[in-house]
């Protein structure tokens, strides 16, 4: 049987000491089945955002072992920094990619949450898919005010956690715990100077404009490339295809004579995003990812270890 | 330092007893970093074709060491099938997939065909990008006559093997190695039954008929869905991408009104032919393979080894 692939991308707030960062991803380049793609820390932000992929085992037990490593290091009574946050592990979300459903990711966050107020004993909320109060789904919802607020709303039934007593642990605070999409930046550069353009292409692609559900976007002038640019994320690409977000834009643009210069896919992208696509424009039918042989031979690979 | 990837395709000449077949394909199954992906034995053909991709190194000890299985059961003056063959290891192509040049598969390949002389003592003819004459590129060629032919015309300096004395190995006859591109099955299915047509534009999108160089077709008549089909193989999407394919049947095709219904890819397609065709569809400027979350597991995975 295949083996699900999930992505994990912690979020710690610590973005300066570069020892305290050494020390938090070290569980993730010792912890087997557990594979680190990238870890960024931000000194303005003063937050630590890693990447992880793998097995949900593997990567539960890699980032409760940071958590724990983290939550030594970090006091969030004196931490400052220009990022939201409300505790010393702020977000953790679980993003499904192969072989696991968004209800399974939401199990897992779940359990996984349960196990880390059980073990580091600091409270936990559950938000997007894995939230258990409908306006919890929205991170800012939770994170409301920061710490400094929350230290003191968290005994106000509205702000109790979802997991651990109605009060934050006294330095590592609380943290957001979930399941969510994963997220493609997506960017179209038009041939043109006019911004009111982008912006106007913008609002019709986006969500809140009436256009895709799975689509947030901008528009924003390139002033060195003297172009304009719809910059987007697309938070479902099942539901939303990207080639359908690229053609609707190149359809909107003709409304002005206006052209598309290129595009920009920013970040990682899975590879069913853009078989999607490669499977409209070449119109295959009947397509099987295990045909392309690098897929394959992760799945070969996958199911020995 | 990302780990070569090749894909390897030996062809043995037993498709009709199980036990034989399951004994050639077990060392693909035991040697460590050798991937089995497929084996298909067809009695007609008395032919076993076996895929397998890994690092160059395990994919050589397997291979010879199924090779020598493959001549303690076989022996080629008893051999009967409808493939054309001249040993019971008829031919074994190395193909480059990532990190690793054509100019190294031909290395690789010359390298295994003194091994596999040295300790099985078959003489090897190289073939395609790996020939040392160039007639023997093309291995119809190299089989002319096939094994009851060869065994007399072997003395003919101008048939000579590559490697070893002027004659064949008593039973085992000889083997053809080599290195080749990539092949991929590519058909384009035409909203009409006009066969005509089909053969037509096969005409003109192979190389034979002055189109792409790497492409070989022919037309069709897909009697059951009533369309007909360009059948082609891409024999180097490096240079003629599947996209540029497409486009100039489609083209082709609206000489007569006619449109495109679908395409299939049929068999395995290396990532970097799908990508090829997403990036200029989706017009993406700069796209990094490694941004693909899968290919980036798999280069960590092959890392870890």
């Amino acid at each position: 049987m295949a083996k699900q692939l999930i992505e994990c991308v912690p979020n710690f707030s610590e973005g300066r000491r570069k020892d305290v960062i050494e020390a938090i991803v070290e569980p993730f380049k010792k912890q087997k089945g557990c594979y680190l793609f990238d870890y960024r820390a931000d000194e303005d932000h003063n937050r630590l955002v890693v990447s992880l992929a793998g097995e949900p085992q593997p990567i539960c037990d890699a980032v409760l072992e940071a958590s724990r490593i983290a939550m030594q290091h970090i006091d969030m009574n004196t931490h400052q920094g220009a990022h939201p946050r409300i505790g010393a592990i702020d977000v953790i979300p679980f993003t499904p990619i192969s072989n696991i459903t968004m209800e399974e990711c939401v199990e897992l966050a779940r359990k996984f949450g349960e196990r880390y107020y059980n073990e580091l004993k600091i409270p936990v909320y559950y938000y997007e898919e894995a939230a258990l109060r409908p306006e919890r789904t929205r991170l800012e919802v939770i994170r409301k005010g920061q710490y400094e607020a929350l230290k003191e709303e968290v005994t106000n039934p509205e702000r109790h956690p979802d997991v651990g007593e109605p009060k934050l642990h006294p330095t590592a605070g609380a943290t957001v715990i979930g399941a969510r999409k994963f997220l493609i930046a997506f960017n179209v550069n038009l041939n043109t100077t006019d911004v009111n353009i982008a912006k106007t292409i913008a609002k019709r692609v986006r969500a809140s404009g009436g256009g895709f559900t799975a689509v947030k976007g901008i528009g924003l002038a390139l002033e060195e490339k003297g172009l304009v640019q719809v910059s987007m994320n697309i938070v479902d690409y099942d539901k939303t295809a990207i080639y359908r977000v690229l053609e609707f834009i190149r359809m909107e643009a003709a409304r002005w004579g206006v052209t598309i210069n290129g595009t920009e896919v920013y970040g990682m992208i899975p590879a069913a995003a853009l078989i999607q696509s490669a499977e409209y424009y070449l119109q295959i039918d009947d397509f099987d990812p295990s045909q392309v042989l690098e897929l394959k031979l992760l799945e070969l690979m996958r199911e020995e270890d």
